[in-house]
């Protein structure tokens, strides 16, 4: 039988029985017929074709060491947060992307340390508490935090700036499941802007923009990870992330607190910004 | 609205909605949507998605000025072949890949020139005529002709064996819309196995070969080109060839001839494979 619009999804998809792998033979069939689909629907010229190749090509070029410009292809049309969304807990707070930042190991740090290292930014106190779905308080559960500066920078991105480590921290829960850290208040970002998909935002008059946002990764034994975020309720592009990861039970409010005694206790300057969160995690097999 | 499994591809979709240009704003629309319905029917794992993407990435790094590893990539999965499904000729001879073999100049050659420089393989003799839809016979019309050689090879394959232009030259058709040439029968041949397309091949259990083949390209004017290959019948692969490019129509007769005199005629050694085509043209904007 001849290859026709009508018959070539079949046809490819057939090539791929001998795939000893199962999930695999279904990944390749999967997307031979949704690649197909899209081709049929959107009937590319040549040069339209040829154009999609070359950006594709320079995407893959424009990866390095430390630069994944598919992820962030990825992250742009909202594969990275639906990829994430169907590997979500269901029960406990609400998972988002992990990001490329997670890039090297969080110190440890002792409840209530400052993970500023510049002392620029406006001063912000995190206090949380750790419990499973029923509302037990989890002891000894570890909350790995990671964060850009004021001025909207990784460590990692300006080895010359900061010291390795700045706006980073590895918490562990007290026995009423509660951790506390000093910091600044981060400041809203742009992806890398200088590649494809750089561009590609730039024609389709999108912005690069994510909000404001401390990471956070908790784990505890016997429960289920969650990897996600605390977003500065008053942050800017907090309506409209680039890629996608905001979700409204992660909004926080960063509350401006001018008391000075309260600024004493927490060993702060006022004024400064207070956050309180609660994580709670699902007991581990339940998502089975 | 929190992004969800239900809201996502609305979401992406009408980040979008500044496009400009209404058709990329259609294509990159539609790439979502189908992305997305990929995404949401294999449910991929965190570790999945980096293997995608990992992928994808070996595949833009393995492209360099003579390798183009993402056009491989659409080869097998029948999307360049989908693509020249959608743009081709309807009521002339059938269109199929233009392959990356057409990569430089075809020298200009007279009626019955041997295209083979190298003096190897079996001598076959192509003879043809380049006709309207209607039947009328095309002068002057330009037929390009570029093939590998008996082991498989083309010139730009094999700097140091080959002479730049062996297997390969531009005929123009006679009054009657002739032209004939000489050559050798080209050989099946294995696309580049050595990049993450020949890995995928490998793991699928797919061979990588293409079935022995002439490429064409005839122009004429007032009409539309044609952009096809004559398939050796008896090939190996003609059944299953990597790139899908087969269509039944362009399957030809090597015909054997052991006649001396017929030799002597065309100017080669008995015994040899002769060919005789019909390039048929669809009149100039007719499909539009």
């Amino acid at each position: 039988m001849d290859f026709t619009e009508e018959t070539a999804s079949d046809a490819v998809v057939a090539s791929f029985a001998n795939t000893e792998d199962p999930r695999l033979r279904a990944v390749l069939g999967s997307l031979t017929r949704h690649l197909h689909d899209f081709v049929r629907e959107v009937r590319p010229s040549h040069d339209e074709w040829a154009k999609a190749v070359d950006f594709l090509t320079e995407v893959g070029q424009t990866c390095d060491e430390t630069r994944q410009e598919f992820i962030l292809l990825s992250d742009v049309l909202g594969v990275s947060m639906l990829v994430e969304t169907i590997n979500g807990q269901h029960g406990g707070t609400e998972n988002t992307v992990l990001g490329p930042f997670h890039a090297v190991e969080s110190p440890q740090r002792d409840a209530g340390e400052n993970i500023d290292l510049l002392g620029e930014g406006e001063p912000c106190v995190v206090t949380g508490r750790v419990v499973s779905t029923d509302g037990e308080p989890l002891r000894g559960a570890s909350v790995d935090i990671w964060q850009c500066t004021s001025e909207g920078f990784y460590d990692v991105q300006q080895p010359d700036v900061q010291p390795l480590g700045n706006g980073r921290g590895l918490f562990r829960s007290d026995d009423d499941g509660r951790f506390w850290f000093r910091t600044v208040v981060p400041s809203h970002y742009p992806i890398p802007t200088d590649g494809p998909v750089g561009a590609l935002l730039e024609t389709a008059r999108r912005h690069p923009y994510r909000p404001a946002h401390i990471h956070l990764l908790a784990e505890a034994a016997g429960h289920e990870p969650v990897t996600t975020h605390l977003f500065v309720a008053d942050s800017p592009y907090i309506d409209s992330d680039a890629v996608f990861a905001v979700k409204q039970s992660l909004v926080t409010e960063f509350v401006q607190v001018d008391d000075e005694d309260q600024a004493k206790a927490y060993g702060v300057q006022a004024p400064f910004r207070l956050v309180d969160v609660e994580i709670s995690l699902e007991t581990e097999g339940r998502l089975a």
